[in-house]
């Protein structure tokens, strides 16, 4: 899984059917790029939280129908990022 | 799922069956290279899209067989990308 | 789905039971690396490909028990690469 | 599968219910950045251990449904890592 | 599919259950990394092989349930690799 901090809700009124009304946000992750995952925890901008990809992504965000690649599963306690830290 | 940028319809006439008809769209990922994806919204160049990989593109484009990996889910509805914002 | 440019054909003659007599081609991604991908289109060294990955490459290469990961589903009828294109 | 080193534990109480209460630690790929991974193994900080991810993480994990993408399998006996050995 | 080059056999004699005593290879991908693949073709070091991933490393490794993300599934005839080739 991945170690990401949450930015901003995303908004995207015109989307298919199967992604429902679930809350996107935007997540940086560490020493990377942005992504957008379900969140399904209740984050708030600036956690850091544990993203998890793949075929786990669906289920986690609720059902194996759930068509997420990238779906937020935990809120981490407490997370020091130091530059050094960020490789 | 990632944040792209749809740049043009791209055309392959000679195909497998289960691709079918489908519009398939060229897109560049934020900070990354071009991808096609499948189009089951209806965007048009310039949109800023969310797209999902993995087993999900598959449901996304419209059945658990179709033949994808790369599929857009939504378009949001306002992207301001800076430079210093393409990290 | 990714962008590819067709070299040729890949001869491994010492195979699981799995991948059958099937053709595999050695194929080098726009921007990337080279990969070795299942051709069931019949494509030709300098052909621009569109291939799929993730479980979708085995429904692509005939069955959903199909040892692939990166399979090619169809041909691009035209595709100009610039230097300045190749990111 | 990834050749990772273990760093620590990672605590994270909000979590959603499908992760249980597994033990997730901190681990950092040979050459790449850190992720979280389950641990069905018994690790402990400083052990050399094989990750493996996609959907083989879950049944890794315990179960077909467990929401993991990137799960321990097993401790590396030895592992010299030098300075060029990390390419 | 990967092209990667064969290094070594890697010991992990704590492992899952799942993942049995079958043989675990240290393999170095074509201008990449290097990762653990399952081989099921019996190679030795120095050979250039083809590793698959995702789901389908599972069936290649054997069987569905087989918790492999990277299995070798066939040793190329001929392979040569040059400096400017390694791109």
């Amino acid at each position: 899984m991945k170690i990401c901090r949450v930015e901003k809700t995303l908004v995207a009124t015109s989307r298919i059917g199967g992604l429902e009304n679930r809350r996107l946000l935007v997540v940086k992750e560490r020493g990377g790029g942005k992504q957008v995952a379900v969140d399904p925890v209740g984050c708030k901008p600036g956690d850091w939280v544990i993203c998890v990809g793949s075929s786990a992504a669906r289920d986690a965000a609720g059902s194996k129908d759930y068509p997420s690649d990238f779906t937020i599963v935990g809120i981490i306690d407490y997370w020091e990022e130091t530059e050094e830290g960020n490789k």
